[in-house]
């Protein structure tokens, strides 16, 4: 399954940037309803219609609405013009369409039954395996926005090849994560902290945290070959969220989180039971063996019970001060200010958040 | 279902270019496979080599071959450079990983069990619905080895515009196909000539036939928008290859086109059912709406005889005919005579073939 509906960064954009946000919405659907490279029948337009709708609204914006906040520090102005505004908007809704494309076809993958509180998509009557193709479809969107808004740019190029390479590296952490960690026998011995990084780092970290901060400095007219040191920042800040996710998926309040954690029962490469694993003793670790993964409440009991034996809450609120620290020394020696705002923002959303 | 296993146009190539197109995918394979943009551990490394292979092999490869006899005749080399010969090859297997994206998906979305005489790559132990999720990753190794082979080439955005403008109206057919012929409850009303062509022009067309002259178009420095009249030709010729399809599917010889033909069972929104709807009676029309759609051998046999009495194998000779007249007449207004070269050896390939 893909992040959870998080993703920072756009948490704190204001209430006039969200109403412009969701009224660009509108004009790039009717855009795509429209266009020329493909016959609508009214059938298909009104498909199209409703699978946009069902799919791409219903979460919270975050990494959408993280462009335009993220633009808006890196020109230091608090006002955008039309324009720009338009264009910043354009590129947070490529984030929520690549981010509705990933769920339509997780949720086949991982055989789910609701998302956004409501059935996944291939759950609705009449929609079955089409939703692969409806997967692909988003995706298209996506070049078709920019295509239209974009062509001609100096940066259009680069901004495909971004797309694209987010995409690829997202595609390959989530073959990791499910040849790792969903498939065949289920074996704890495979999990440990190299593992749980790497997939948190490909399948979340860049498409969350990366891209919406990369798609501003692209639109800021910048080279992102200058920037690989925000990159890896922005990708540590996702893996530290993530972490952060597999913390409260435990520990977290379900009513303040919003949904009970299940990690424990499905078997997750969770950052605590790679804790657990790293910590435990021969018999500790025999405990893990016999009862991760089961849906028992007993079972999940005893895993619990370890992780306090272990001490992990504490672990976490060191690792948590340790990535802290770490992140703002790293945004600290960014030569230009607007770019350390930039990243003291996401920080500053994300950090000791409680759900 | 996308095309058959065809795709006209490489049919011709010299045992010579087969060589050098095989040796290509190798090297375009270890790349891929060596892609910095991600860390590949043993099993995802393992993984990917046997995806690849799976999918990407085992046709006849029409589609990438004729990339590179287009672009000879465009030329009017009969040998070209290393570095040439390459890039040809490279765009080609680009269409051949499109096509394979493709048919990973489609044989999901139709539970289909074969594909190229193995089973399809999700019924394959262990894959399942992981084929989803390595369709995305085939269709991301494109974008790879365009920004490898073509970034900084004048035309490298031209060529990601045209990969994914092919993708969008191939991805819109499909949804039409989908929506139109395979759900809900069976209505032969639906069918009828316009919903045909739009169908195949948009599912099958577009990448069968457009897409390898545009490359080779790219690759020759051409600018694809004052090509639109071959791109209509091509799409013409796509058109009238598909309905040769669905003829053969019904008249067709079994031994030698290789399968044994289930339009009829299947409900396909077949050429010939789309001709018989038009010439029929009201009596007739009761016999197919009884019989079309049924696996009882009965039923099919009752069609078949209502195709004899209603002469659709005159109506696709004749239709044949014409085709085919207006298809040369339109390829000699072309000032080009490199490019109307390009289009006959197209048209000669595919023109009364037998499979």
């Amino acid at each position: 399954m893909a992040a959870g509906g998080n993703g920072a960064g756009g948490a704190g954009a204001s209430a006039d940037t969200r109403a412009a946000f969701a009224q660009i919405y509108k004009t790039i659907k009717e855009e795509l309803l429209a266009d020329p490279a493909f016959e609508f029948t009214a059938d298909s337009h009104q498909w199209i219609d409703r699978m946009i709708d069902y799919n791409v609204l219903g979460g919270k914006c975050n990494r959408g609405l993280s462009v335009v906040d993220s633009y808006k520090l890196l020109k230091g102005a608090d006002v955008l013009g039309e324009e720009e505004m338009f264009l910043a908007c354009a590129l947070g809704w490529c984030i929520e369409w690549l981010q509705a494309f990933f769920l339509v076809l997780d949720d086949i993958m991982d055989d789910s039954h609701t998302r956004r509180g409501q059935p996944c998509w291939f759950r609705v009557p009449q929609v079955g395996f089409i939703a692969v193709n409806d997967g692909i479809i988003l995706r298209n969107h996506i070049s078709r926005i920019l295509r239209r808004h974009f062509k001609g740019k100096p940066y259009y190029a680069d901004l495909l090849d971004l797309f694209n390479e987010v995409e690829f590296k997202t595609a390959s952490g989530q073959l990791l994560d499910l040849i790792t960690t969903h498939e065949g026998e289920k074996d704890l011995t495979k999990y440990n902290i190299t593992v749980h990084r790497r997939i948190v780092q490909y399948k979340t970290a860049y498409y969350s945290f990366y891209l919406p901060v990369a798609c501003a400095l692209l639109l800021s007219g910048e080279n992102l070959e200058n920037y690989s040191a925000v990159e890896n920042i922005l990708v540590e800040m996702g893996t530290y969220f993530q972490v952060q996710d597999d913390y409260l998926d435990c520990y977290g309040d379900p009513e303040f989180i919003g949904k009970i954690g299940t990690d424990i029962e499905d078997y997750k490469c969770s950052w605590l039971v790679v804790q657990a694993l790293e910590r435990a003793d021969e018999s500790q670790k025999r405990i893990l063996f016999e009862n991760y993964g089961k849906k028992d409440p007993a079972c999940v009991t005893k895993v619990k019970n370890l992780y306090k034996e272990l001490s992990l809450e504490a672990a976490f609120q060191e690792y948590e001060n340790e990535s802290y620290k770490k992140l703002i020394a790293d945004i600290e020696a960014q030569p230009s200010i607007a770019v350390q705002n930039v990243l003291k923002s996401f920080l500053h959303k994300i950090y000791k958040r409680q759900k």
